[in-house]
Parts: C-alpha cells; structure tokens; sequence
C-alpha cells in the first residue's frame, strides 16, 4: 500500500479520485521565503485544462486551486503546503453503466483485483489522469524553487499518431495547443487526430524535454541515479509506457567513440548523456523523452468482461481526449521539477557541509 | 546525498567501490525460514563473471560472497542479512594516469564536482560498473522469496552492435555467453564484437526481461507504479539510458483499438501493457525492455580535459569489456528481483489485512 | 526539512497553521474494505473540543471534517484518504501584538531562525498546539484498523498539577472531563485549576496510556522498535517532554530479579516491562506514560524580548487552557493508534509470507 | 520488517548477531572530505569495552573495526561507508542450554513469536545488547560530522542500583569506569556493584546526556521533531525504558511560569526546556536522560518456560555485566550523535536555500 508520495526532501503527497470531492496535493519541505500564490499556480493548471482546439474534450473543469496552509503574507514558511482542488459540476451518472465493466487499458480490472471490489469505479477513480491535477498544482512549487536557481523545465510533442516533428522551433510551442515545435507537423497532427476522432479511436504520441541551467552535481550515486528518478517520475504518469535520456534506445546502436561526450577546456563538446554521467548532472541541458500510450477510452467497441467473468462489448461514448497530448504536457513538465527541486535540496546540503556553512547567530 | 538504498519493505542497502577493500549489501526485510547460503548466491554471481569468451575482460576476478549475518543453520531469520565480497588482487597502478584525467562518458567528472574533489578515482570508485556485484548478491536473495512465489525472471540480449535478435528462443540463452535468443543473431554479434575489438571501439545493445508468474495485484498508484519502480531500478544501472515496458515506444504509434488489449472470460486477449495496468501488474507476464550504451572504455583516442581544465587525449588501454553486455544481464535480473520482492511484500500486508489474517497464538 | 510524515505502511501527514485556513491530514496506506464516515472521526475530534468545564478554553472552535477522498460509498478504497478541517470564526487581531515578541516556552524563537524570518505568527501557526487536531482526526482511521484486530487503545490523566490520581478506575474516565480515573484526585484537580487560573498561570501533569489486544510480535528491531515508536510519537507532541514504558524511570532502580517478568506455562506473571521486549510486543497490555509540560500561554507577566532584540514583558491575554490536559489525552491515543496501525501492517506483511498467503485468482 | 535503518539525509543500517560472524554498519550520506580511519572509529569502540573494573564482563571482545569503503586516502568520498566488525574468539557452546528457552526480560519469546521460530538463540541473537557496537561504530562517523560545527555530546552517569549522583562533575568522568560525574556516589555505585554481583542479582540506572555546541534551528516541526528523535534513538537502545528532555517528567508538576525559559536580549535565561521549542533547538545546551532497566540475564533462579510451553528455572550463569551501565553510555553519545548529524544535514539543505547558496561551477 502507500506509493502517494514523491521524494526525499522535497515530498509531495497527492490524494483524490476523478469524481470524487477533491484532488490535491500536500508539499513537505518546500522552503520558507518563497513568494506563492494561488494565481501561480492557477496558471500552470490552465495549461492542461481542455482548450477550444481539436483533440481535447470540451467537459469544462473548473479547476480551481486553492492553497490552505503554509504560505503567509504571500511566503512560503517552510511548512506543509496543501492545495486543493474541488471537483465541481462532475456528473458521474455516466459511470454507472461501466460499475461493473473492466475497461481495456484502463486500471478497472487491477484496483478491483488490488483491492478487494472496493473502488471508486467512477471515471477510473484514482487511476484516472485526472489525478494528474494535484501533480501539475505540487509541480507549480516545485517551479518556484527551480526559478530561484534560473533552471527552465520545456516539454514538447515530438510525436504524435506516428507524425514525428523535424524541427525544434521552441519558440512556437505555445502558439498552437499541441505544444509542437514544428508547425508543419502540427498541421498534419491536427488532421490525424481528426480522421481518428471520426473512426472512434485514439492516438500516442511522444514528448520530450529539455531542461536548461541545471547545475553539474544533481543526482546521487547507485539508486538514486538522476535519470533514474527522472525515469521513475515520467513513467508513473498513467500513459507513459517508455522513458529514455540522451541518445537513448539510440545510444544502443552507437559505439563507444560515437556516444562518448568529449570534453574540452570550454565543456562538453556534445551531448549524447543527454546531461548526466553516473546519475549525476554533467551542468549541461538534460534532455529526455517519453512514449505515451493512446488513450484507452475509444468509441470503437472492444471485447472485454465485467466483474461476474461475462463477455460483454464495450463502446465508450462521452467527451473524452483523443490523445493524453497535450494535456499530458504541463504533467510531465511538472513531475521534471518536482524531481529537480528535490535533488536540488539534496544536493545543497551536500554542498553546504562542504563549505561548513554558518549557521544564523541571534545572540 | 544518500541514494544507495532501495525499497520500502524489501531494503537493499550497497556499499562498495572498484577498487576498495570491498563491496556488499544489506538486505533488511527479507523475510524468516528461506533457505540460503554462500553457494547460492554464488551462482548468481558467476553469471556476471568474465568467461573466456568473446568480448569480456579476462581480469580474473575472484568474486567469492559472505554472509556476515542474517542467516542462521541454514535459513533467514528476518534480521538484516549482510553480504561482503572482498576485492582481491586488484592493481589500481593502472590507474594512477587518469587519477587527474576527466574520461569521456564517465561519471569522473560528475563526481569531482558533486564531492568537491574527494573520490576514489580507481576504476571509477563508486561510480564503477563492478558496483552491480553487490546488486547482484543481494538480487539473489530476492530471487529466493520470489521462489516462493513461483516468480521468474529471465532477461536476455536482443540486440548488440546493431544486430538484433528475431527469434526468442529462450531455451538457448544459457548457451551462448550473450545470453542471446537467437543464434544466428548470437554469431554475428560474436563477429561484429571482434571487429570493434580491433577497432578499439565498444557496442551498445538492448536486453529485454519477462517475468512469469506475477500474481495480480502488485505495484501501487500514483507514484510507486510497478512500472515507475522497474523503470528506476533498471535505469539506475550505470548502462542503461532508456526502459519500456509492453509496447513502449512502439505504444506512441499505435491506436488505442491496437494497443488496448481485450479480455475475454479466459483472462486477456494479449499483452501490449506489458503486464501492468493503471501501475499495478495485471497477472500477465510482464515485458520490458533497457537500451545498453557502449562502454565508454575505449582504446580508440578520445579528448578531454584534466582536473586543471588542461586539454589532453586519452587511450584507455587494459582489459576492458567490448559491451556491458552480457555481464549487465544478471544485474538486470537481479534489479527486477528485487523490485518485485518489495512489492510483494507490500502487497501482501494488503491481501493479509483484507483477508484479517490472524497473529499466531503462543497462550 | 519535512517531517510532517508519519509511519512506513500506514502514513500520514498532516498539514496547516492555528489560524490559516484549514488543517488535515492525508493517509496513504489505509487498506480497503473499512468502512468510515465523517461522523465517526467527527466523534473523536469532540473528544479534543474546549467543553464547558474548567481548565478549558472557552473558545468555540468549530471543528468540522470533511472527507475529501479515499472513501467511497462508504467504504475506504485503499486510496490516500485526504481529511480536512477548516478553520471557522478564527479572529487572528488578538496575535497582531505578538508579531515580534517571542513568548517564551513557545516556538516563536526558533520558527523565527529556523525559516529566516517567514512565518506564521498567529496563535502559533503551525507550532500551536491546534495542529494536533489533524493527528485526532488521523487517528480516526487508524482506530478503524486497530478495531478490526480488537486493540483498545485508552489514554486517562493520572497527575495534574501535582495531584496524583490513587485509583486506575478507567470506568470513569469518560464521565469526567479530565479523563481521570481517580474521582477523588479529580476533584482536587479541579480546585487546582481554579486557583491557578487566579493566578493567570499554568498545569502540567501526566497520561497514563493502555493498550489492550496488541498481538505479540508488533515492533522491530533495532530503530524501530515498538517502544521507540511509540516514543517517538508522544514526544512529538508539543507538550509532551518524558515517556516512559511499563516501569519506566522506576526500572532504573529496581533489580534484575524484580524488573524481570517471570512467564508460566500460562503467559507472563506480570509486566514491569509494559508489555514489549526487545522492542518486540509480548502479547501482554501496552503500558506508557507522558510527562506533560504546563501550558506556556499564561497571563502571569513574562520576560522576553522581539525580534529586535529588545527586552519586553509580556502578558497573554485571552482565552487559554490551563493545562494542556484534558485536550491532550485523544491526542495521545490518537499517536498511539496511528503507531499501531503502521506496526500492524508491518507485521502482517511478515506473517503472510511466513504463511505463503495467496493471491487471489480471478481467471 | 525492517525497521535497521536510521536517518532521513544521513542514514544508518545496522547489522550482525551475537554471535554471527560479524556485526557492522553502512552509513549513507556521510558529506566528503572528512578525515576518517579505523583507529579514530576505534576509540570511540574502546569505551564499550570491558575493562578490568568491576561490573563487566570479563569476556576479551576484540572488536576491531574495519573500513570496508566510503574513505579513500584518509578522507571520506560521500559514498556509503561500510564498517565491519568480526567477532572472535567467540563460543556459542554456553548458549546450548537456552536454545529452547524463553529467559525472562530478553527478546527470546518475542524474536520466536515474530519470525516463526526462526532465530539465531545464541546471546540472543540481533536482540543482543552486543549489536550496539555497531551504532557505536557509526556513531563515531556522526562524531566527525558534529566536530566540524563544534557540536560535542557527552553522556554520563547519574544513578545506578538508586544511588543518585548529586554532583556534575564531568571533568572526572572519564577518570571512573562508570562516567560518573560524583566521585562519591562512583564509590558508593561500585560497592552496591559488588553487592549485587554477590546475589547474582543486577542492576539499573540513569544517564544524563549534555550537547553543547547546537545551533538553534535543528528539528523538523510535528513528527520529526529533535526531541522526537531522540527519544526515539535513544528509546530504541535495548535497555532503555524512559527518556525525559529538560525538565521532563519534572515539569508535569511546574507551573508555566516555572517551567517557561524567559528570554534576555543576551539569551535564554535559564534551559527548562532541555534545549528544545517545539521541536526545534533553541540554540541553548541540549539535556535529556534516559532510564536504564537492570540487566535480565542474572544468576539468581528466575521462573519461565521452552519452546513447548514447559515451565523451567533459570539461572543464568556465565559472565555477564551487572549493569548496562557503564557499557551503554558510549551507545548513548552515538546515538545522540547519529540524530543530530542527521538534523545538522536537514537544517544545512534548508539553510543554503535561504542563502541561495551557489553552485560550483567548473567550466
């Protein structure tokens, strides 16, 4: 049991159900000082609410956050950060006719073996992505601490239904709901997703980020490699079935000389590390990607069983995604800071012992 | 800092540096009246063993395992079980021309950063691959609790320098020393490594894990997502710069019709998840796959730096493996064990409270 | 940083100030199938609630829970169960004099150094003693688990200003609001407060605490053991400054031949140890103590300084407890509950192994 | 299970039995650039030792600790440093004899119950006072961690057998095998030692622990509070039954206006508090005691019962101490030691983020 919380110093603890009275999250060991309000972080949940565009469902959530302890005056005071977000205007009706049914791809099946029959079956209960609001909320924090040390966390669709983006334009990505650097690509994305949409099926795709101004010394030896963190932290997102750094599965293909990063007196002169060495951060950018998985909710009707082992087909209608992009973006964008502003504070204690830092005198 | 302790109930704690008086393990959590001994974990030990063949380092190495405690007339006794393996006939000589050398590919730097220039610089110290010894060890003893559990492991070598294997032949895989599935696939990789050989280059591979006999029900939501754990263990491997799991970045191109996998009254019509759903394993098999990066121990000239920023051109000679494959398969083996150990267990706190399970009676 | 966690298997982690907006607690690792509702923890939170009796404040807190996920239908579902209490009618004006006055025996020194000057200060913001009813509320669920197993956790007063209760009549503990089990002792408890009260000072004492029904086994060795736990968790509590188990401080002078607790054939023939040894429970009745500090808040004239280092007297004002029992005494259960529970869970998953419990087959 | 490890930044895992083939510990997230050998770690193992005063045991321990890794050239590299100590010389042929019996006051009957009757007997196994020697051994480690800040823990001994030391003398500590800060009560402590020996009877006592040197803002506010901790640590020492911070149990009898530390603009003006306010250190010298119970293994007949429920006398021969006392007082300082490392590392990430403490940066 447990395996709802995030991390060593930086700790985040989520908690809600998709139709249930609220998500959120609880942020243990933020530091005090900070300037924090509800409007910051209101902002970067904007960023997965559905847009107008095509592709995401038009359910409008009010996402609406609301931050009850541990900023004062506009400051973070270093104590437990809980935000919330209530669930409003949730019809779960809809639900009641999949109570009993296991949904293909979805998490029915194993919260119900896992747990005994007691889940919340409505809307995929805690397995559904909605959970991922309290992630994008604790991630907010998260990008507070990183700003203080100027480190920039972008994520960005390479990939969508097998169309693959040529260019890395990042100026662009917020221009169009995709969040896809190459505009071209874009295009033909949008009107894949509009061909699958009529079929009544979904589309994966692959994004991938780029992190700016880490410092060389994130990371630690052994388990808590940071590409390992990183790894763990992307693939705990519902639709992520793959992970890769640097060159990745490439750097399988690679030899030695051609994967190696030669070093001269100015730095690195590549990146095929992809900004780490043993699992500590090289001071380059980290760049990674993830594979994520179609939505599992289609129209197209599929065989499945509901919990008395009967054979049954299943249609699933309603307003849902055609493709966790791009509202898996921010999501991943934010699991990337949380696991830096955790590894950031490891490392400055680290580093503080070794310059014997001072403590305050008031006496 | 800290980083070098894995799990939440099955506990695996390593120490060890290449060339030190010694490396091991704590395992704390292992649960009381399995059989084990020194023989038995040896023979996972000699699995990552040099052998005469193709493409390994001949350095003898005598890995000879204790158990320092735990383990009592044969059998675990729940206390901490402490395994040693002491470094024998090391000459770290050898390595007193790059004790101020940056190796490309390498976590020297990394580490002259992040520990303000203390490390033990022979063989790369902590950061060494000869760490996994220890991983492997302790992998043994979750390999006796998954046991129990009718749970097995097997990872095998899918592809090596380019060569990919198209067959999945495991009866084979002991036979051959890349524990390859495939034999005609095995020859050219043998061929190709002995071109790189002379090259004074290194190659890459992929090695893909399937695990029979987990039960439903293991892994957690949210953040300790089955997957999320495999993803981490695997990829804390030096090595290792990508992991997917079912499809994995195949999944990104697929529709959901596709990927989705039905079930029928029989249980699921295949397996594109990989075993897990929603994090939590489905009673499928499960199937991943890690991305090998060549070893970046080259002979072939490289550039790169000093600790005084100087320019230099490094040749690393000595007996170096030509891949990290075969020699990471055991520790990938082991890595996945000991994921599965920890869930287990905390699975079965879960089953045992369900079910009330009653605390034996002495009076 | 943190450490507003609690517990391996069954954690939880409380957040929120005296005065922000709300308090809570979130458990991660209740398991499935219990049932529970906001009355239920309602009825423990009144244990904690200023009554109209003497010593209490008259202060009306409203503390409502809400049950924001984890429940459903009724029953937990395994999933982090989020609780929160908002604060209702909290004037905070009355703290606008003690913005930069460090009361003494209060945290306002050392929140003030800790955080660099960010932080709550009114009522104490998260170092006020109203922090607790988010662990009252937590405790909640952990009573739900514990009522599975038949483990009866009671906490009473046994000393208060000096008056030590003769009797252990636990018949009566809840028919007086001091939760004194001497009925003698409570009524020169009362005259007690009285004066005090005259005085514009303030009352420690001592809580006696007895669990009943814990299984032998629970607990483990070395850290964590059940003795440290429980220790550990008491003297978390703000007030609490001494913990004893079974003989406690009188063990130190007694002999081995008298400290020792002889077994029959038919069980332990008594418990000077308090029904734990070697940090493991026995089977027998838990017994422990906690010294409780007088509350610091007290009208009597003080000395101290601000923030400015200038020297000042200060008297505080308001409607404050006397003593921080009776309101302390469902806090402690509610700490040894939550300890319990964890530890349970622990065990439980040891003997399931030892029990090779299995899995269920839904195929 | 578990339940070997301690430490959130700098984390402990003990290990070893009795009378296994070695005890030892792996410390996690010792800071680089230490000085450190096996002869520094060593003395602080000597003070455990069994002199040729009276009350010990005259069994020849020859504990000698060996750095397994971690330390390169003299100075530790922050990588997990592994510490073993082999046990010589040892018979187990005396313990034959309680193989199947339960000696009252020992963990015997609670290590058979909680691991189904799989355990190491011989000297009580794990639960043997002997695994101390490992926290001995770390604590040596915490010890150079706390030099660097000029924090210095002393522990020494304020009652045995009822006599209490009425003076705190501590330069004449070291100078009595019994850290006995009252050079009469030492001698009145002897001769009861030698009372009780005679009616093969033992004894109990207290010690007092001092640490100088704290700077204010160690401890975690709620759970982790320092206090917390210690209690904790120190309650987790095999013989310990009571722990008590500043006035402790004492100021369950105060008033507020006794039991509050007023504050001058030089500082605290007295220390009831023990050091601590709400959880957090104030800056002022910690003190705390700990009640130690006498020691059960004794030669005078005791009733129990085997493994078959059969009631048997015991009379347990063999050299044993009579008193935890003055063994334990070094196991104390570490523990002590060990928590405040911890805590010191905590509060150091905390700070330098205050600071926005600056990376190194190498090119």
């Amino acid at each position: 049991m447990g395996g709802n919380t995030w991390g060593r110093l930086f700790r985040v603890t989520t908690f809600g159900e998709s139709h249930g009275r609220a998500l959120g999250a609880v942020i243990d060991g933020c530091p005090p000082g900070l300037t924090l309000n509800e409007a910051y972080i209101q902002e970067e949940l904007e960023k997965r609410r559905p847009g107008k565009a095509l592709g995401e469902t038009p359910r409008k959530e009010k996402d609406k956050v609301e931050i009850l302890s541990g900023v004062f005056e506009g400051f973070t005071t270093g104590t437990p950060i809980a935000l919330v977000i209530y669930n409003m205007d949730v019809s779960s009706s809809a639900y009641e006719k999949i109570r009993e049914v296991f949904r293909p791809g979805h998490g029915d099946f194993t919260y119900y073996i896992k747990y005994g029959g007691f889940r919340d079956y409505r809307g995929g209960g805690r397995s559904s992505g909605r959970e991922t609001v309290a992630r994008v909320a604790a991630g907010a924090v998260a990008k507070r601490i990183l700003e203080e040390y100027h480190i920039e966390v972008t994520a960005y669709t390479i990939a969508l239904g097998g169309i693959e983006a040529k260019k890395r334009n990042l100026e662009i990505i917020y221009q169009n709901h995709l969040f896809c650097p190459d505009l071209e690509a874009y295009q033909k994305m949008c009107e894949k997703i509009e061909e699958v949409k009529k079929e009544g099926d979904s589309l994966g795709g692959v994004v991938e980020v780029l992190v700016k101004g880490v410092p060389a010394g994130l990371g630690e030896p052994v388990f808590d490699k940071l590409e390992a963190d990183l790894g763990k932290a992307l693939l705990s997102i519902g639709a992520v079935k793959g992970f890769e750094i640097g060159e990745g599965f490439r750097a399988s293909y690679l030899k030695g000389s051609e994967n190696n990063d030669p070093i001269s007196s100015e730095g690195f002169l590549k990146n095929s590390a992809g900004g780490v060495l043993a699992g500590i951060s090289t001071g380059q950018d980290l760049i990674m990607r993830v594979a994520v998985k179609p939505i599992p909710s289609i129209r197209k009707p599929q065989k499945t069983i509901n919990l008395h082992k009967e054979e049954v087909e299943i249609s699933i209608e309603g307003r849902h995604d055609i493709s966790a992009i791009p509202r898996i973006v921010p999501v991943i964008s934010a699991m990337v800071r949380i696991v830096l502003a955790d590894h950031l504070l490891r490392q400055l204690s680290n580093l503080a012992f070794q310059k014997r830092l001072k403590f305050p005198e008031f006496f």
